[in-house]
């Protein structure tokens, strides 16, 4: 049911403010981490800011291979995406620990998660200043895809109550998308 | 009803990636527009990246006076929202033409928005570069305040559902701030 996105739309994965699985992939280690903090920053050619913490173990793959992906899990992954921001990917296989299956993304090396709805593969684009300063990565989307049920022709549709995106307060705190609104 | 929010509590304001309304203020006039590219960038002191795009009439009143506010609209402002990202501040007051009332803020010139449920009061840092290359500003959230019926205690509680906060997919389409889910 993954079905390529437009590239002109992919901003529409992340402009609703989900949280994020960021996936990553640098010689022969691979890691996921939850990242409340991602936002689209342009239209086309699509690119996304992301925060990523120096003191993970992330920020040295996406350093090395200058690459992420980002996944959105849904309200049934709500347990797996807290874990992925409690653990740490230094102590072992955090895929294998916290139980998500991955497949392989179309333009980067790191993985994406099988369990999600959306996927964005995206190259960093070096901007050391920010980066060192404030932990903050410019990155340009490459691929982008979604699983139709749930997302096609630019729009989310979640009929289904456990396929609807999260939203991260704090703490495993989170909030499901909600109904839509047209204004 | 508005009551101070910590500022090591300001992010969780931001946090579920809501649509915000980003009021400015400089020289006499004043503007507001929707933004959805906002995000946290870090805890304490508590910073934002908010994307403002060169195009707008916001850009100037904030260039200049390295101030903005970001307000957080209701289910209930959803055409407000609409309006305020569809039309320009150039041609006349937007606050008068959408229907927007206002309060002084505490700490930046610009004016807050009385219908919307929260209110981060940002002062510029300084980032030049990726001002100018990406829309990209960079702010201290230096005072912030939310409606205590929808946000108390760290935690949002939408009892009433018109006061749910929005997400925008694009062109006016939003999905409303949903259930709460505990990991």
């Amino acid at each position: 049911m993954v079905e390529p996105v437009p590239l002109a739309l992919a901003y529409r994965l992340l402009n609703h403010g989900p949280v994020t699985l960021v996936t990553s992939a640098h010689g022969g280690r691979r890691n996921v981490m939850a990242v409340a903090w991602a936002m689209p920053l342009d239209f086309s050619p699509p690119k996304v800011a992301v925060v990523i913490d120096k003191s993970t173990f992330s920020r040295g793959l996406i350093a090395a291979s200058g690459e992420f992906a980002l996944n959105l899990p849904t309200a049934a992954l709500a347990r797996e995406t807290h874990a992925a921001g409690s653990l740490s990917g230094r102590e072992g296989d955090k895929f294998e620990r916290i139980g998500l299956a991955t497949f392989p993304a179309t333009s980067v090396g790191a993985p994406l998660i099988a369990e999600c709805v959306a996927w964005l593969e995206c190259r960093v684009i070096p901007e050391a200043h920010i980066q060192e300063n404030y932990d903050l990565f410019i990155a340009e989307v490459i691929a982008a895809s979604a699983d139709r049920r749930v997302f096609h022709d630019g729009r989310w549709y979640f009929d289904d109550d456990s396929t609807r995106t999260l939203h991260h307060v704090a703490g495993g705190h989170f909030l499901a998308t909600g109904r839509s609104i047209d204004a």
